[in-house]
């Protein structure tokens, strides 16, 4: 092993590359993990955390509305998008530091450079050309937002990275994709006052999740404000001589708008990493193809993390780090389970969701029970919102089992994290029966839908 | 069966009797039920539902605080108590309403009067001195606040019951008591721009609560400027020329507040039920005595909810109905389980908890660990409030299962609900490792907790 510089060598300082960092030098590994940007990742940097705090701050304009119906009087607020941007960047530096510190504190090497493979055992540091060599590397470079080059004018548009940055908040934007990045930006931008379309290919926003919620989603949506244009495309972007932006559309339609965001997927970041030096196959889409531990077609070379383009998820990079680690330094081979992920969109109303949808439990299974409510929770009586919550489990008829759970509403996501527990302990809709209420409150929802809304056999719904 | 007027008499037209009265006149059983003031019981009429409705009135002020790290100037804004209360009401109205539908629509005869036991099949009606008969009787009358006699000048005192409909906002407050109704109370009337001071016997407010959510709720209600004056009891309250009253305290304190709420227990409604005249059996404190059936001595009389002083909340007095149906009209004993119910309070900072607090699981199990953890919720960073989340976990060493969970924080109500579910299905931490994290949620906290802070055993605790 000491023929090599390091023990291990990671490419990217993102969740899952600090992770295996961090444990595979507390496990006594002489360590390296080399980043060319900032640490944190997009998670940190350009994902999950900015796009929170850009959540908190576009709902404030909801509870001063709300306020009203409880005995508020709230005098017309007015919003500074540069307080935000400048309180959201000393936040995510707090992080970076935090990122960075707890790598230095385990003891692994940070190299602030790209780095680059040159051939199984030998990375080239860009920053001073400076060559190590390392017996294991992992590969946690990312992704980025695709920059969508098909269409014409697409250096007019901007994506989530510059939404981040933006000199001014514009007064109009057009938002590209149904995705979850697309829709939950739509949300951001609306409520801190900026006029929004969401243009999106499909029938309806979020493909893939349940139809109760894409369709909960978009007419919640619609109701607010956001103009939601389905199966249409951008298909050029010009910009006008005043700066704006005219979008035209497949629909015929032409939009004025200041800013269109592209949110149509994202890219793994494979380009220029030397990838076919060291012989490291990909995938169509450019993402590393790696096995059920992680490791690719070169036995000592791993990726995991969005560049595998597995599941885009920053605690998934993490967990896929964990394993990564047993699996190559404690001698304890580990596939990462992908299975019964929970997951949250942070639109509003938030979406939070676990295991099967409707259509595809009702595949998996010969016969399922749906529960479905759909009501206004409590702080909506006084407030006035016209915005309902709805929840709905489905259950394998044969083994009782709860198979998916999907909630739509205040806090969605964080209930969605904890109906993750039961989920993959396999319990019972027997089990979700005996449990008490807590009054109250909206989950209790869960617990007191006694009978099924109706079931489907065989693919048929039968009432 | 025919002998008598009705197949079941319900005494109480509360959560309780009314589940009762709908799901056995369901059943096809000749059913009425008598309530002399409003359909809706405690729970609705003036507890849990307008005390909700008050917590996310007095909630806004610090939202109005917090909005301006998230960039947004909010001129001062006033707050109404009147239209507070006329919306409460009317919503209350709404939801009465609701409740007598559901009787009505059921088939159970709705009888607006006070209702007294002749005897152990007789009932008279005191509204219009009608007498009834009825084969069963469900006694389900709820609790009161104790108005604590032995206090000199409690009749200068409100309690909950008041606080739903005072005239003016106090400009200060004293509560007496330190369990959740005082708790809740003192943070809806700080909330509200009152000068709160909460006063208690005990060492610490929520006696019986894990002590680690006591410490914490106390600090961050001090934090907030609620003052808890602790190891002492009102001696004497004294109404002064001014309208104002002076309380002593037994500290040797006097202070002089606006109005002193009373929030130290509530007696079960037992008095002038004509529970002498049909032999039913009470206990020391008023509380009908009942066998795990919920049937009293008396082996057509039963009782459930509050006047039993089992367990005080709405949800469990619900089981109780759904639980004494089964047993007297579908020829099914059914007892209500009582273990592991989840419960809310709902104060600023929130609490939820399940299962056993850590004292109790120190002493139930051999060995237990501690899972532990304390952090500023991301909603606080840019809002710069200091206030922490804390969330625990127990677990029994030996069998690896979750006894005891206990949130302190925004939503811990919801997460309780939820955490109810795998606790009650006796699911073990390791199924809360295996679960993936929904980032960024506070509930991944509880999936992320891999190694025990602390560890008790045989009582002594083990770093």
């Amino acid at each position: 092993m000491a023929a090599y510089d390091y023990d291990l060598f990671v490419i990217g300082g993102g969740s899952g590359g600090v992770r295996a960092a961090r444990v595979a030098a507390a496990l006594g590994k002489r360590v390296a993990i080399a980043e060319e940007y900032r640490f944190g990742g997009t998670c940190v940097i350009r994902g999950c955390v900015p796009k929170k705090l850009f959540v908190y701050a576009s709902q404030y304009s909801e509870h001063f509305e709300d306020a009203a119906g409880y005995g508020w009087s709230v005098p017309p607020a007015s919003f500074d998008w540069n307080t935000l941007l400048a309180n959201k960047d000393r936040e995510i530096a707090r992080l970076e530091g935090l990122y960075r510190r707890n790598v230095e504190s385990s003891g692994a090497t940070i190299l602030d450079s790209r780095a680059e493979l040159v051939d199984r055992h030998t990375v080239r540091l860009v920053a001073d050309g400076r060559i190590v060599s390392a017996d294991q590397i992992l590969i946690a470079t990312g992704g980025h937002p695709s920059p969508h080059p098909a269409l014409k004018g697409h250096e007019h548009c901007i994506t989530s990275n510059e939404a981040f940055h933006l000199k001014t908040l514009p007064q109009s934007i057009m938002v590209g994709g149904g995705g979850y990045i697309a829709v939950e930006f739509a949300n951001i931008f609306h409520g801190l006052g900026v006029e929004t379309t969401l243009v999106y290919r499909g029938m309806k926003i979020l493909n893939h999740f349940d139809d109760d919620l894409r369709t909960g989603l978009q007419e919640a949506m619609s109701n607010k404000g956001i103009e939601i244009v389905c199966r249409a495309v951008a298909e050029e972007v010009v910009r006008r001589d005043d700066g704006r932006l005219d979008v035209r559309l497949s629909n015929g339609d032409t939009r004025t708008v200041d800013q269109f965001m592209l949110a149509m997927g994202r890219s793994p970041n494979t380009e220029g990493l030397g990838l076919a030096a060291a012989g490291v196959a990909t995938g169509p889409t450019g993402a590393i193809l790696v096995d059920r531990y992680s490791r690719t077609n070169v036995d000592n070379i791993w990726a995991i993390g969005d560049v595998t383009d597995r599941v885009q998820l920053t605690p998934v990079a993490i967990h896929e780090a964990m394993c990564f680690v047993e699996t190559a330094f404690r001698n304890n081979p580990t596939a990462p389970d992908h299975d019964l992920i929970a997951t949250a969109v942070f639109s509003q109303p938030e979406i939070g969701t676990v295991g099967l949808p409707e259509h595809e439990a009702a595949k998996a299974f010969e016969e399922i029970e749906v529960y479905r409510a759909s009501f206004r929770p409590m702080r909506n009586t006084l407030s006035g919102r016209d915005e309902k919550m709805l929840m709905k489990l489905i259950v394998d008829a044969a083994s009782r089992k709860v198979v998916g759970a999907h909630i739509m509403g205040t806090d969605a996501g964080e209930m969605a994290q904890l109906l993750g527990i039961p989920l993959k302990a396999g319990v019972t809709k027997d089990d979700f029966d005996r449990t008490m209420a807590v009054h109250p409150t909206a989950a209790e929802e869960l617990v007191t839908m006694y009978k099924p809304s109706y079931r489907v056999r065989k693919g048929e719904r039968i009432d």
